[in-house]
């Protein structure tokens, strides 16, 4: 079986706010949108914002509200770049959840939500290389 | 920007569970594992699964429960492929969600929950490439 995940969907409630958030705040450029879907190309695979009615009509499965147990991280190639990026995600519609500081681990790293509350972790991570096309590759 | 993922974390509550989904389920061999947290190599980034509480601590968020507006997706390479997928998932405690069949968009997918309810979508969408490293392209 392939150690693979080909699509990360998030389900919004505004294509509009969500989209601010990911093209003013990352700088990422949809490779498709329409009136309810928006899907991003990634590091080897692809990424999409979904209307979150849509979204749980396809899986079945409506929403319960709250805050969900898990993170999405969108490594930096320095510590500097860290807090500008968190700086630039808040005034591009998310809220800030953990200003950048030392983990533990090592690194650098802060929490902000998208505009429908999908955690997102800023970090600079020295011992995992990111090569020129994105991918990412865990070392210990 | 970099327009990248590097990581995607799941809030766990049983290590173990979760591993067996994961591993019998899926058939993927973490990197790296501790007490606390799995790893996973991915096609161009790394999958971890962290207990709950220590990922609350991390993002400085608890989370509050109920099922989240988001979706992980595992495409392969045929139809007949997704139905014992979906059902080898079920057999390692996942929750089956919908059952295989052909959506609106095209292809066949079904959705399985993970043993912490984290939702899965398992796919066959011919339209969309996927290369010998499992790296995913969109394509219209």
């Amino acid at each position: 079986m392939q150690q693979q995940i080909s699509v990360i969907t998030l389900g919004v409630a505004d294509l509009a706010a969500s989209r601010r958030f990911y093209s003013q705040g990352f700088g990422w450029r949809p490779v498709f949108e329409n009136d309810e879907i928006l899907f991003y190309q990634m590091n080897g695979f692809v990424f999409g914002t979904w209307l979150k009615p849509a979204l749980a009509d396809d899986m079945q499965r409506a929403p319960t509200g709250g805050d969900a147990p898990f993170a999405l991280a969108h490594n930096v190639a320095a510590q500097a770049e860290v807090a500008p990026l968190i700086d630039a995600l808040v005034g591009a519609g998310g809220t800030l959840l953990r200003a950048a500081d030392a983990p533990p681990h090592g690194g650098f790293r802060g929490y902000v939500a998208d505009p429908d509350g999908h955690a997102w972790e800023i970090a600079w991570n020295p011992a995992w290389p990111i090569d020129a096309e994105g991918h990412v590759r865990f070392a210990a």
